[in-house]
C-alpha cells in the first residue's frame, strides 16, 4: 500500500494531506481510537471488549461505529450495560449466557451455494458460557454454527454419536475445562483444523485453567490450536477466518 | 462410519470379521502400532516424531508405512540418524536445520489452478531451526512455502517491508522467542488465520520458552491461535490443512 | 499390639529388654536401616531405590535382606549397578527396559483359583520404560500383568479394540506423558479402580511431565487416583494392593 | 461389546436402529445429556456436581435419573438448593458439612457377610468438610465408614492410638492439609491402599493445597494414591471401588 | 557526609547530641517514621502508598510532612479517602483515575529554558489507570508530560502515526497488558531510555500481569527497563530522575 | 518414657491400663482432640487457631483447657468472636491488631535475673499486623519483647540508629513484605539468630508473599531461618523457645 | 520522517524509488539483516548477540558493519569464537570475563567537560561476570565507568564506605544474585535511577534468578528498574542512554 | 558504637582517620573483600563458599584469613580444590561427603560444663551430602553433634526408637528430601527449635526440592523453622547460634 500511495502522491494524485489521511484511519474519542479501516483490513469492524468499560463509554464507541455504518459486536458485556444501550438501539440483539451483544447489517448475501459449517463442540455443561460466547460470535460474524454440548472423555459414546457430523464440519472449536482431554480426542477423529480452548472450570490442581490449557498444548494429535484460556470469542474468530477461506472457494465454484 | 459398516453387515455384504478389521486399521510392530488409515481419516500419513527412538524403530516403522505406498515424513530426526535411513532409502530427502527427513509420491497434480501460499515468518535467526522445521514440514506435506525471516519487532521497519507478501498468503506461521511480540505485530496486519509458535529462545525470565507462549496466549489481536514451544511442526500442519480448504475452492472453481 | 506387649511384660512373659526388642525391627547398616518386619507389616519386602545409591551399597543392603530369607526387589538400577550384583546373585533377574533387578522365593502358590490381572495401559511408546517398570515390578510382586501399549488417545481406535480386556482387569494402571489424557478416556470405560501415572515425556509446555500430571489430577471421569510423575513402581505397588484384595476373596470362595 | 452387536445385526437379532440405540445411552436435557447405562457400565448412577448449576438444572437432572428408577448422588450442593430440592424429595438425605445431598433404593442387601470397612482419616478440624464429603459418599455409594479425625502429625500418638482399627480396614481414605504429611505416616503402617486428599487448608506458602498435593505426589511410603486437592468425592469413589472388590470376594465365601 | 560530621565533631563545631540528630532525620508519628531528609537525599518528598492506611493515618503523616513546607503526594488513595483530606486541605489537588493526591509548593520556576518532556505510551483503554497513575505523578514530581494513549500493537498504524513526537521525549513510559508487546515496539523506534510497566489487565493465562511481565523483561529491543507490576508511580518516579537530568543540563547552558 | 513406663508396668507399679492412659493425653471433643499432655511436652499449652473454627467451637476448646487450669491462646481470632469469649471470660486479653486472645496464669517469677528480649523488627507500617502477632505471641509465652517498626531498607539510616538494641537481644524476628530484604541486612548485622517473616504486604510481582519468602531463603547472610508468609505466631514461637534456652542458663546462675 | 519523505516525493526531489529505499535501512546476509541504519535511530551500531550463533556468521556480520565504517560490539562471544575474529581484526578488544569482544573508532571526543559516570555496583564475587558485561558494555558505548564489587548487604559496612562515590555518579548499574537485596539498599541511598541486574547465582529456592528478579521488582525504594536475568549488557545500555542524557548537557553548558 | 566513636573524636582520643579506620574492616584483595571484624561481630571467621571459585581465588581468600590468625571454613570445595590447599596446610581437615574443609585453633576450652548437643536428624540415606554438611560445619563452630540418620516417617518405628536422644538435644537440625514430612513429626515430639532443611532428593513432582520445601513451611507443628534447599551450612550455623546461647549459661552456673 505505501508504495501506491507514493506513487498518486509522486504522481500527483495525491496530496501530502491526503495522503497521510491515508494511514489516520481511526476516530480519536479520547479514551479511545475507534479504528474504521479495520473492516477494510480485517473483513470485520473492531470488536470491543465489554468488561472493564462503563456503559456510557461502550455507548460512545458504538455510536462512532454506528456513524461509519460498521457492524457492532461487543463481548464481554453484562445484562444491565447491555439493557443500556439496547434503550437507545432496540434492534441490537443480545445473547445473556454468551454476554453478547451485537447487530450485523442485512446483507442478504442471497445465493450463497456454501454449506459449510462451525462444529462448537463442548465438554460440559458448566462449559456453556464459553462454548456461547463462541457460538455467537461466529453467527454475528456470519458463519453457520452446530453446537455439539456435554460430550466430554468421562462418557465418549456420547461424542461418538455425534462425531460424523462433527467430522462433516470445515473447522471445530473445542471447549473443555478440568482436564482439557477433549480436543485431542477430537483432533485425532477428524481431518480439519481444530481450535481449542480452555476453560477456568474446575477446582484444586486446575489452576483457573492451567490444566487444561497445557493439556491442550500438549496434545499429541495433530491439527489442533490453542487460544487463550475462556477465549471462546478468539476460537470463533480463528474459526470463522478459516470458514471464510471455505465459503470463497465454494462462492467462485 | 459406523452406521454404514452397521448396514453393510446387516445387508450381508460385510462378515463380522471384516466389519471388525474395518477398525483395525494399524500394523502392530511391538513397540509402536502403525496406523494405516489415518491418510484417509486426516489426510496425511502417519508422522514418525525422532526423538526418543533409535534408528531401527525409525527404520521398522518407515519400512511398515512404505509397504503401504505411503508417504514418510520423520521430524526430529538428527543426522546421524537419517543417514542411517538414507543408506536404505538414498531417494529420502534430509533438511538438517529443520532435522526432518521426508519421502513424497510424485503425486504430479498438474494443472492446479491454485497459487495460494502460507507465509512462514520468523522473528530472529536464533528461531530458524523451528522456522525450518514449519517451512519442510508444509512443503513435505503438499503446500507452497515463503520464507520472511529475521523481522522482529526490534526492527519493525524489516517486518514492514515485507508485510504485503505476508498479508497476501492464505495463512501464516509466525515464530518468535524471547518476548514472542512478533504474532500480535503481524496478526493486526493481515486479515488471515495466524498460528504462533512460541520457541524457546532466549535467557532468564524467558523460562524455556513460557514467556513467549504467554505472550501469544494473550494477544490482544483477533486471529492469533498458537501451538506448543518449539512445535514448529504442529503450526505447519495447522496451516496446511487452512491452506487445503483454499486450494479445495480454487480447484473446484 | 501395644496392648499386647503390655500385658506380656506385666505378665512376666516378656522382659523389659524383649519388648523394647519388639520394636527395633531394623539392622542398622550405618548407611542405611533395613526393616525386616516390613513384609509383615506391609506384605512385602523392603523395595530398594537404586538411583543415587553406588552398587556396593546396594550389595550390602540386599545381603541384609537375603540373610532374613526376604524377597528383594531393587528399582531404578542400571545395567552396570545390576551386572554388578549379578555376578554374585546369577539366580536373580533383570529387566533392562524397566531397570529392575529382582529375586522371589518360589512360593509356589498352587491351586490358586484366582484369574484376576492388572491391566498396564500405556500411550505411546515413549512412555515404555515407566509401562515397563509398572509391568516388572506387578509381576516381582506376585500379581499377573496384560500390557495394552501404543494406544493413546489421538488414534482412540487403537484403545477401542482392546477396550473389553482392559475392562476385564481388576484394576488398570494407566501411563501417559504429553497431554496424558488417556486415564480420563479409560476411566470413563471401565468399573474398576485406575491407578494414572503421568509421565515426563514430551516438549515445551509440558515441563517434565507437569502437563500430564495435572490433567490427570483434574480427570473428570471417576474412579481415577494418581502417583507421581514417572512413578511407574508407586503405582504398580497399589494396583498389585488391590489386586491382593480380589484374590483373597477368590481363595477364600 | 461392539462384536456382539455386530453379530446380533448380522444374525438379524437387531435392526440398525436398535444397535444404534445401544450406543445412545443418555437423555438428552438440552444443557445437559444424562448417562443412564453408567450404572451398568461402572456400577453407580451418575453423580451430579452442584457447583455451578442452578437449583432448577439439578432438579431436572435428578427427574430424568429417577424416572429410570436409578439412584442419586449430588455433590457440592449447598443448603439453599438442597431445601429446594427436598421440597419435592423430602425422602432425600442431605448432609450439610459434606454439602451432599443423595437417594438410595433400600436394597436391603441382607445376609451380607462381608465386615470390612473403609478408614476416613483427617489430620485437623479443618479438613472436616472435604473427609465428610467423602465418608458420606462413601456411605451413600454403599461402604461401611468408619472415621478417624483430628489425628494430624504434630501430635502423633492421637493418631498411635487408633492405628490397629485403621490398619484393619479394607482402605483408607487419609484428609490433610498444611503440609499433607499424614498419609506418608499411614502409609508406613497400614497394608492396604491409602489414597490421599490434599485439602486447601492453610495459608500463606500453601498455595491453596499445592503443598500439601506435592508432599502427598512425593511420599516415600508405598501403597499411596493421590486425588485433586479438596476431591473428598473422587477419593471415597476410589475408595468403594476397591471395597467393593472384597465384598465381592467375602459374598462368594 | 560522615566525615564531615566527624570533623565537626573534632573542631568542636557539633555537640555529640548534634551529631547524632544529624542522623536522626525522620519524626516518629508510633506507627511510622516520617523521613524530612528525603528531599535532601532524593530530591523529593517522601511518598505516601495510600493502600492500607487509614485516612486518619494518611491524614497524620500529611501533618508532619506539611509542617516540614514538604511537597506532599500520595498514591493509591480512594475518592472517599481523598475527601476526608481535601476537606482539611481544600488546596491540596486529586485526580481520581490516576488515585492521587498531591500538592506541590508554587516554584515558579521561571525563565526554564528546558522543553523536554515525558511520553507516556499506553496500550489499551484499560491500561488507563496505570497510566494516568504514572502521568500524574511526574506531574506532580515537576515534569512536563504527553500522553499517548490507545495504541497498542494490535493497530500499530495508530502508534506510527505519533511516532515522531514520542521519538522526541526524553524518555518514555510504556504501559500494556495482555501481552505486553508495546515497549518492544517502542524501544526498536526510539533512542531514548524506555520505562515499561505491565499492567494485570487481561484474563485467562495473563496471570494477573504476569504475561505482561516477562514479554517486557525479554524484549529484544535494548533500551528498555520493567518495573513492578502496575506500578506506574514507579515507573515516573524514574523517568523524572532521568528527565531531571535532562533538565540539569538544559538550565546550566 | 516408653522404656520408663514398660518397667512400671513389670515392677506393678502400673496396671495396664494406666499404662494406656498415660498415652492418652488428650480429651476428645468430637470436633477436635485438646492436647493436656502438650504443656509437658513443649512447655505451652496447645494454640487455637481461630480463623475456620465458629466462637461456640473456640469456646468449647477453651473450656476444655481451662478446666486443666492450662494457659490459653488463640491466633487468627476477630474481634467478634473475641468478644463472645470475653462475655464469658473477661479477664482474658484480646489485641486487636494482633488478632490474639489469651490468658496467664499469673506465674510470678519473682528474682528473676534474666533480662535478655526479643526483638521484634519490622520493615513498614503494613507489615504491622503480623509483626504484632509475633510481639503479643512472645509475650504472652512469657517472653520480654521489644518493637523496631518502620524500619525498612529504603531508608537504612532508621534501622542504623537502632542497630545497637537489636544487636544485644537474645534472638530477632523480622517481619518484612515486598521485597524482604530486611532480615538480610538485619543478620549482617547482629551475631544472633534472625527468624525472618516474609509478609503478603505488597502488589503486582509480589506474588503473595512469594517474592518476600524467596528472598529471605536466598539471604546470603548466614544465621537466618525462615516460617512461613504471615506466620508472626509461628517465628514468635521459635524465638521465645530460643529466648527460654536463654532464660535457664541465667536463672541458674 | 515519512511526511519529510512524502514531500519530497512530492516535489519531485525523491524518486519513489529512492523513496523506498529510504526504509530499506538493513543489509541482507540471508541468514540475518543488519541494520546500518540503527546508529542514526538509536545512536550505536546493532549489536550481536554471541551466543548460538557460529563464528562465520559473527564474522559475516561484523564485515558487513565494518564496510559501513559502524563500530562492533559482540556480547556473549567465548575466547575461542573470539580468538578466530582476532585473526582477522587483531585492533578488536576482546574482554574474558565480560564475553565481550568490540572495536570503537578513535572519536577524539576532545575537550570533553563531561566527568559524570556510571556506578557498578555489585553484590559478590560470583556476580562478577554479568557486572563486567555491564562495565565493558558501557565503555565500550563511550562512558566513563567506577566499579564498586563485593559490597553485598550481609557485610553492609563494604557498601557504606563507597557510599559517597555511588552518590555522585550520574546512574547506578546494581547487580546482586541470591536474594537480590542491594539495589533496594543502593536505591534508598542515592538519587539518582538505578538500574538493577538479577543475576542466576544462588541455589535451592534462588530458581536460576527468579528470587532477586522477583525481590528487585518488589523494591520499596524508589527510582529502581530492571533488567532480564544476566542481562548486563542490557542494563548498561540503559545506564549510557541516561548517561548520554547528562553528557549533552554538560556539553552545551 | 557510634555514640562511643563519636565521644572518642571529641574527646580527642580518637583523630578523625582513626575514626574511619573503625569502620574500614576489611581486606581489599581485588575479585573480594575479606571481613576481619566478622569474627567480632558475628563470633565466626568469614565462611568462604567454594563454588564457583577457583582453588587459586580460595588460596588468596585463606591466605588473608590465616594471616589475622583466624579460623577458616570453605564449604562445597570439591575434593580436588580441596587437595590443592591441603597440599599448602596438610594441618586442614576435608570431609568429603559433606565437601567441607576447615581448620580450627585448638582452643582447649578445658573445664567446660555443658553437656548440650545439636541433633541432626536424617530421613533417607540420599540426604547424607546435606546432613553431613550440617553435622561436619556445626562441629566446625565448636558444637557437639549427634547424628540420627535414616529414620524418616515411612517406617516410623526407626524414629521412635531414638526420639529420647533427639528429645534431649538443645537444638534439633531435620534434613529430608522427597515430601519433607519428618520435621512436622519430630516437631511434634520435642520441645526445643527444629531447624528444617528440605533437600533436592526426589523425582518427578518434587521440583528439586520446592515439594518438600513448602511442606517444612506449612508445617502444622510449632517451632520449625526453614533454611534454603540443601543449605545444611545455614541450618548448622543457625542451631550454632542458639547451642552458643545454651553454652554460654552454662558455663556462666
Amino acid at each position: 500500500m505505501m508504495e501506491e500511495v507514493l506513487r498518486q502522491v509522486q504522481e500527483g494524485k495525491l496530496s501530502v494531506s491526503e495522503a497521510k489521511e491515508k494511514l489516520a484511519t481511526y476516530e480519536n474519542l479520547g479514551f479511545a481510537k475507534v479504528d474504521h479501516h479495520r473492516k477494510n483490513r480485517q473483513g470485520f469492524p473492531e470488536v470491543i471488549y465489554g468488561e472493564g468499560k462503563t456503559k456510557e463509554q461502550i455507548f460512545s464507541i458504538i455510536k462512532a461505529i454506528r456513524s461509519n455504518n460498521n457492524d457492532v459486536l461487543v463481548t464481554r458485556i453484562s445484562k444491565e450495560k447491555a439493557d443500556y444501550i439496547l434503550r437507545e438501539h432496540p434492534e441490537f440483539i443480545y445473547h445473556e449466557i454468551a454476554q453478547i451483544l451485537f447487530w450485523k447489517e442485512n446483507t442478504t448475501s442471497s445465493k450463497e451455494p456454501y454449506e459449510g459449517y462451525i462444529a462448537i463442540v463442548c465438554a460440559g455443561t458448566s462449559d456453556l458460557r464459553v462454548a456461547e460466547e463462541a457460538a455467537v460470535t461466529a453467527e454475528a460474524l456470519g458463519s453457520e454454527v452446530r453446537r455439539f454440548y456435554d460430550v466430554g472423555v468421562a462418557g465418549i459414546h456420547r461424542l461418538f454419536d455425534n462425531i460424523e457430523q462433527i467430522q462433516q464440519a470445515t473447522v471445530s472449536v473445542v471447549v473443555a475445562g478440568m482436564e482439557g482431554a477433549l480436543p485431542s480426542v477430537v483432533g485425532g477423529l477428524v481431518s480439519h483444523p481444530v481450535i481449542a480452548v480452555p476453560t477456568s472450570v474446575g477446582y484444586g490442581a486446575n489452576f483457573n485453567g492451567l490444566s487444561a490449557l497445557l493439556t491442550m498444548l500438549n496434545s499429541c494429535a495433530s491439527g489442533i490450536s490453542v487460544v487463550n484460556i475462556d477465549n471462546g470469542f478468539g476460537a470463533a474468530y480463528n474459526a470463522v477466518l478459516i470458514d471464510n477461506i471455505a465459503k470463497k472457494g465454494a462462492q467462485k465454484g
